[in-house]
């Protein structure tokens, strides 16, 4: 199972009733399929997973499976608090077709989450597992971050495949990638960084930028791909922008407004996250426009 | 409603096989009953509530109701990371009996949880609250802290009458104190910082260490309540030890542990939460024997 | 050496050109002379120690030794960065007739100041000083906080006989009085936590704010002593709001602009500090009016 | 001024008396003037500077002046707490020859330090400075970073060249470089670091890692710009784990003793800094010894 590229961690879109919309999120992948995506990620934390009930999810799982196309790779966020119930979503996604499951770190008790703990929880959610783990660390939202030593050590698990790492931290990235075995995966979950995570030798990226801007995503990766590094330095320079005014300023709203804006179905995020204010949209809206003068899709 | 004394926020106890065991927690709370507890905390941080299903929270929340003695005033941990799912939980849990809601911050989504998203998200779920609302603040858990200024703001709701800060932090909560009106009820949630919140006016406190020393909890309070400055300054100390040492540093799995050396009914706690290691179990042995030499309950 | 009661972090003036006022110095200590404070701290955080140049501190140590009433308890700050500079610093304020030297943590290097490099310094420190030492913990200017375990192993040496805890965390304050000998003096820096730490057997203070509000300060300290806790209360609320106000949002340039508000010198603070913006300016003196409106010093 | 290239920050080598054995540093230089290295950082961050005396700071920068091959750059450390040092400083340093003067942040005084306060002071400084300024930031040390507004904002000014950003957050340096005007030059001070900063245009790097592995540090940078990504990344891989073992866990203590294994004089640090501990030093021959099992120069 090889991970080379860009996935979009998909957005979840709400219609009007605050139900979950598969039509909207069908949308979105039929227009995805046509790009150069890898594959997709589905209820990640792009995805409002936390905020979805298990209906939801199951619902969503089921519904990206039937539009994806079939070149795509299909990875599930599976990470729960409990370890029974992570194993239990992610034998889930396994039957309803998913190859990877990307799996979260607990974060609720950390005082407790010791360097052990989080071992023991992913070597017993990998036994368990009938696909792949991919393991996740994303200090921003859960304030626990997996170090080198622990990945390290839970790379030797033949089910453990590799990590995303979301800290932006690409001291922590190499590290890892320095350390650990050829084989195991690291991809990273923060747009700025893509590249220069790219030159140390990760294999892609899972981001919410990939959701409004894929092209954008997928060009960068292809120029560094193919060795065009004075290329590649530019759509990244766009990258970095863009990743701080839409995904860092204005977060999962603002990353669904940019769709709105370039053809797909964003929508509103779920309570407590709170819609854009005006000026928010204002921004994005003129930061697009420079961005695309001639060509606004929608 | 007034929320003077000392809560225990009840652990959960599990069965051998991991399913929860409801008459290990009824012959918990008959025991509980024979105390000067004021009541009851079910299901909040200390009971695992985020390793436990639906089922399992509600089939909770009723035999705690059940064997919960009348004068014991009944809270219940409803917050979930969903501003919807926060309410309905809350509707169950008056619906229930429960007479008070304690609602965590939610904390996923940190960079997107600015003080505005904190006070929309409460007011939104005490206005839709059948029952009063308590405000409960657990940095070390959540990574997000409430601040006088937001906790000020949102005491002027009428259906929010008071806060649980379990911070540790007696200057945030001196603070709020001056702040707020005298209505507001602040609790504390750390026990070795019981007896100087008291002194700056707290009106008692919901603590894990309750479930295991209940006694010393109740007559630290009982002390301070009568003026007995220097006797409530012993028990402070021996508090200020026994939490370092059972919850700082052993966990949930540190007070069940204490709870099954006093005859309570602990047990173990779920995954990825791991037992006491024997060295542990030593240590804590060696400082209940110290404590009660003649007395073993067990 | 006994170390009870309110001790001002005493500022220092500056004249129009910028040089130290040795002058508008001893005006204060004539009128604090007249107060109940315990004695003084001199060139500590507060009195800009670190923006001094040698000679400067060495002409304001000697101004106010001939200033100071022979009642009062003398407290020299002399950590500095190398051991053997914080030696030197401390035997000539010995030599010039301080009674206790006041030692702040190193701070540089912090990923090598491990506890044990700490431990060491303050032992080298303690052995060569010819007078009393006092630990000094203030992690919002240092980002290094001594932790329990280190003060309790420090407490130890007989030249070490207390410490200043300015972190404002009560919790660290109790599990150090509970662990340390009891004739381990504790004294705290933040104003807003004296009250709660002086119920669980802080000895005192060493306060920014003693500098601007000094009868409040010894007011809450005697009422604390005499058990008149109600009234102790009132006048911790003042403590309360003034701190925040003045030392937290205003910081050194605050505290001089209340001194010169209410008869003693304050002036302005050296760069890069700041002087106050008008806006604060304007908060403060309607603080001070709300708090003594019929009796402005001034 | 171009700063292109690798730059290492000059240990401070001293006597077994304890005083600083100009020989010593002057023999470093002969063998470095004999390598690629751009230039010379003198008494920065690892030149134990805060634990110098102002006399030999003097000396070892008239020491180190007189030493540096002609072609070399000489970069001077000035920065201090006070404004006004810090301009004395770097004044003194132009008068003795050097090119740049390097200033790190001032980081007493935490809360007060304000991105407008830590402007100002810039402003002043490369107003005062006859040399250019080289902006400094190194919060594992200061815990006070400089962000990207900051430093664009600072990057207008005509005296203020660049930035050496030693956070080791590649994701704060390549932001930097898409906001700041293309003239503004960014070097990173973390060994780990500069193949993935060099990828989006960081113009080099100031290490200490560069004292010991000279030869190493350059032969990345040449190899990247001579687009040899394949061995860059090898080199790059030795350089993560060179750094991580001798300077993330041994410090600058780690730093001088492989120096002196290499055939240059590190000698000890000065306390409160340690000597290395067996263990380590065990750990660190081993790894020199993989590194160049035929060429072990001392």
């Amino acid at each position: 199972m090889v991970l080379s590229g860009i996935f979009p961690a998909l957005t979840t879109p709400f219609a009007r009733d605050g139900s979950v919309s598969l039509t909207d999120l069908k949308h979105n992948l039929h227009l995805y399929n046509q790009t150069d995506l890898a594959g997709y990620v589905v209820i990640g934390s792009t995805g409002e997973s936390v905020l979805l009930t298990k209906a939801e999810m199951d619902a969503i799982l089921v519904a990206a499976r039937e539009a994806a196309a079939k070149n795509k790779k299909l990875i599930a966020g599976t990470g729960a608090e409990s370890t029974a119930e992570t194993i239990e979503r992610t034998k889930r996604a396994a039957e309803l077709g998913y190859e990877v499951a990307l799996v979260k770190t607990p974060y609720y008790y950390k005082p407790a989450y010791k360097p052990s703990v989080l071992i023991a929880h992913y070597r017993r959610v990998a036994d368990e597992s009938p696909i792949p783990v991919l393991l996740y660390s994303v200090p921003q939202f859960t304030g626990v971050a997996l170090e080198p030593a622990e990945i390290v050590a839970l790379a030797e698990h033949p089910n453990i495949i590799g990590i995303k790492d979301s800290s932006g931290n690409v001291q922590r990235v190499t590290e890892t990638i320095v350390q650990a075995p050829p084989s195991f995966q690291v991809l990273v979950g923060a747009a700025a960084t893509v590249y220069p995570s790219l030159a140390v030798g990760a294999r892609g990226a899972i981001l919410a930028l990939a959701c409004a801007l894929p092209e954008k995503c997928v060009a960068l990766y292809e120029l560094f791909r193919q060795g065009h590094h004075e290329k590649a330095r530019e759509v990244h320079s766009l990258l970095v922008r863009a990743s701080k005014l839409i995904v860092s300023e204005c977060g999962i709203a603002g990353v669904k407004y940019v769709m709105d804006q370039r053809g797909y179905r964003g929508g509103l995020p779920r309570l407590p996250l709170l819609p854009l204010q005006d000026e928010q949209k204002k921004r994005l809206s003129e930061f697009l426009l420079a961005l695309e003068p001639a060509a606004m899709r929608a």
